[in-house]
């Protein structure tokens, strides 16, 4: 039996439930909530009128079949047949995440084309899927961070009925499901929360519209919608974690933050079911406090994106120096990372033009995710192009290497596995031509900026900018992308097969270069890793052990390795 | 030698320093600095020009001797004659402080007119002054809340020379000196800093103006100009402490928190010279984090204030709920203040309209001021009225004896100790009109939202509200206000006689009341004392010891105390 429904409008003196119909009175219940008179059946569409104006979509309503602009829809989490009971959890120390964006990753774009991929995680040997925002959006095109309607998974998508099914199908065959969950801000259009009540203030300002009101009067309720939000996916969708972005644009001066927050109640719920949840942050701040315990201050998020990490590795692989890449090009800053996570811990960012970030002493590595590249690394390039359209195919496997050694989590963005062609341009279908007109400004603003040539940018509203990110899996069996996609599966499932890649502490990990020659050298456990981003060759003593992968034509010579510029061995 | 005269203007061309009758090019010394050709003779009138635009005073200027707008004069904090040498420091557990407004405290409204008043002081027995901001601000009469030129103490106060003296005054009687200093705005009259590079913010916002820019591009050096301040306060004029003014209007995202890294540079100026410092916060977040050391993740403050204590007492005192003390007026908060400082821990505020606070389990009572009064409980009232004109003598006894036993460390508002007859109300000399209109604008609606009737409000501008501020020392010795003075001395030297009273542990205070019938009781080690906020007489055992002090008509009859309304007893 369902509950009546209940809505938030502390401005409100009157609300009414709009059916296709019939129109029925809510009674106040307290504290700004309103509910009606009894509970509806599961599928039937509905709106609220606000001291009758016009009748607007419910803050929490969990399916919009017909977009952002649409009558909402009533749901029975209940009534889904799920069979992933036997599902263990994710375990994160041991996670290789594979992140994707559903309206690209297959030539549907849905979540049922999601499950079509299942067979090919599996052979890469990834662990988990992580899914760009799937909430509503305006349009049928966008990434995912201008959403609006934070419980409803995208119609298009599938629904929820789709996203669950794809859920349950990873489970069934062994794969986690972690969700990206944007609470800075919300999307340009179709967004009525101002409607119902102070969801947002003036008193912060994000790059990308009001903050959210985390701290002022009535905040609290502002605060449950979002971590309720977390709540119903890791409960109703059954999704092993969220990812957080920006967290930096989360700003909240109460004494116990909105992160430390909903960590708490994240856990609370897993004592509650006894399943395992990650909450993992993409944070700009360099801040330990994040990933620290609550019980010394921290917020007890179980991990965070490294870009220092990323900078470091591309910075090096490419030798590009634009924006944020300035702060970095040095073998000692890759080294820096692998030592310790960020590589700004208190230092001075020429990019930021201020010291950037403090010491991560005491965190484990287990707490950093790190990658190649994703989303945004490559998104957020003019163009969308990937690292393999940058550099040599020899340079993207050392790239790989070292990201699938590193004492991190490892998380891939899609397609990188075999090199794929298809760049992930910036796009979108924004149904307000004076939004989307905005919106591509703000872009181009962006892109210049962070030092990117803004004639370089495709349009994000052509259909065409979309189409070219859909993946090409027919590339996939295909020279050189074969290639590739044997070095990612070697790689990683010796991640699998050796625990001392696995390891999360730090002081386990022994890395070694010279600046000037370009050659660095890793050591975990029984793996010994080297490679040459230098442009003379360098020999150096070979280790013991088996040089089971090999790249650039690394060789072994009476005793001596060989690493040629470009090259890589790997010894286990 | 003096150094050459040092400038950041990181977004000037050119700078150029402006003397009587003569101007020299500064020479660009990385950074952003601007440095001098050769030192300057003390005493030497001199302004910035920056990029041929007219000259402005210098940021950094130690000495306003026509105010804000006039010229800058340089000045050798090394030339003052110091006898203070045997000077032992603050130690903050065992202190009374004495809060003092400088322009009002005597007939001179000086520094030296402060030195007059050492005896009264001493008498007293409190073993603290903190002034009330003494920077440069427009006009003659101000709070000191709207200040510029944050090094260069006021120079109808006395300036530079006249704060020395004074200080060297007050510890060579062996009486410490803490200063007010406010770095969450400016104010609107005489702040150039936006002239001379970015200092504030639109990022955020604060109730007074544009916030400090504490966290953006080229924050490092804004930082070192506040933290800089306090260092010369503490270390050029001797001050033993600085009292951070709203620390809750300071927003940082920082890694490292303007307020930990302020506190750690004072620390290494402790472990530099050798003598202790305090740095106590008024706050409004009830956030631990305040205090905790930084090794918890906490900024390692000394102490903050506690407008939670305050409001309980105030309005249990008063009946008065207007504002913020609607969320008042239970035995039961007062009762919690005493057991954990925080009244609010977490709980929902009606006047906040949300949840505020946490627990602050593990602090001691000895980091946290308490209060009957301040320049602000007093002050932004409508009238400036003071508690002793809204209550009889018998409750502001009870008042200032649950302060001054309470386990946290008692702050004195000016006059209070006499129940002064004048009033405390905002005053203002702005010299510029618009800037008047608007600050009187801003004052009333503020007013208005505390729940206060604005029309009771005094004109700030008019120079007899100024006046009416001003202590009428002549009242001392009448009564009834030799009468409130005796109470006052009796229980501040009970306070230094007694160790218990100033054991700053929670666990040892034990209090015990009843909500409806309006009694309290405290014990602190030998100190027992009892009172009578209810409107019948109760009666309870008396407890050993002698009555030394009471009011309001409490006596033993056969064994038994006896305390009529409003009566209070102490036994020690």
């Amino acid at each position: 039996m369902a509950d009546p429904l209940r809505v938030w409008a502390p401005r409100a003196r009157q609300v009414d439930l709009q059916l296709a119909d019939e129109r029925l009175s809510m009674r106040p219940a307290g504290g700004g909530w309103f509910e009606a008179p009894g509970p509806l059946a599961a599928g039937t569409d509905y709106r609220f009128r606000l001291d009758r104006a016009e009748p607007l979509p419910d803050p929490r309503s969990p399916w919009q079949p017909e977009g952002p602009q649409g009558p909402s829809r009533t749901l029975d989490h209940a009534a889904f047949p799920w069979s992933d009971g036997r599902w263990p959890g994710l375990r994160l120390a041991d996670a290789v995440i594979y992140e994707l964006h559903v309206g690209t990753f297959s030539p549907t774009g849905t979540f049922a084309g999601v499950v079509g991929g299942i067979d090919h995680l599996l052979q890469l040997g990834v662990t988990a899927v992580e899914l760009m925002p799937v909430n509503e959006f305006s349009g049928r095109r966008n990434w995912g961070y201008d959403g609006v309607d934070l419980y409803a998974p995208h119609h298009a998508y599938g629904g929820p009925d789709g996203l669950k099914a794809l859920v349950d199908a990873l489970h069934g065959r062994g794969l986690a499901a972690i969700l990206d969950v944007v609470y800075n801000h919300l999307g340009p259009i179709g967004n009525y929360l101002d409607r119902y009540g102070p969801y947002f203030t003036d008193r912060y300002r994000t790059p990308w519209g009001s903050a959210v009101n985390l701290d002022g009067p009535d905040s609290d309720e502002v605060r449950a919608f979002f971590i309720d939000n977390a709540l119903m996916w890791l409960r109703d969708y059954h999704l092993d974690g969220v990812r957080l972005d920006a967290v930096h644009a989360i700003v909240d001066t109460s004494a116990t933050h909105f992160l430390e927050e909903l960590r708490a109640r994240v856990a609370a719920l897993e004592r509650e079911d006894g399943r395992r949840r990650v909450v993992i942050a993409e944070s700009d701040l360099n801040d330990p406090r994040l990933v620290r315990e609550a019980s010394i201050g921290g917020f007890g998020l179980d991990a965070q994106w490294s870009d220092d990490f990323h900078h470091a590795l591309h910075a090096l692989l490419t030798g590009e120096r634009t924006g944020y890449y300035q702060d970095f090009g040095r073998l000692e800053d890759l080294a820096r990372a692998f030592r310790q996570g960020y590589v700004f811990d208190g230092r001075y960012s020429a990019f930021r033009r201020r010291r950037h970030g403090r010491s991560p002493a005491g965190l484990p590595a287990s707490c950093f995710c790190g990658y190649l590249q994703n989303h945004d690394q490559v998104g957020n390039r003019a163009d969308g192009s990937r690292i393999s359209s940058l550099i040599g195919a020899d340079r993207v496997k050392i790239g790989a290497a070292l990201v699938l050694t590193a004492p991190f989590i490892p998380v891939l963005f899609m397609g990188e596995e075999w090199g794929a062609s298809t760049p992930f341009p910036f796009f979108t279908d924004h149904q307000d031509p004076e939004v989307a007109k905005a919106a591509r400004r703000g872009r181009l603003a962006e892109l210049a900026s962070g030092g990117w040539d803004p004639a370089a940018a495709p349009d994000p509203q052509d259909p065409a900018t979309f189409a070219r990110a859909r993946l090409r899996w027919e590339e996939l069996d295909l020279p050189p992308h074969s290639e590739v996609l044997r070095w990612y599966r070697a790689l990683i499932h010796l991640r699998h097969r050796i625990p001392a890649l696995r390891d999360g502490r730090f002081d386990q990990v022994e890395v070694r270069y010279d600046e000037d020659a370009g050659w660095l050298t890793l050591r975990r456990g029984p793996v010994f890793l080297a490679c040459n981003l230098g442009d003379r060759e360098h020999r150096l003593q070979a280790p013991s052990g088996t040089m089971v992968l090999a790249c650039g034509g690394a060789e072994v010579e009476s005793g001596r390795l060989v690493l040629p510029p470009d090259a890589l061995a790997l010894f286990a």
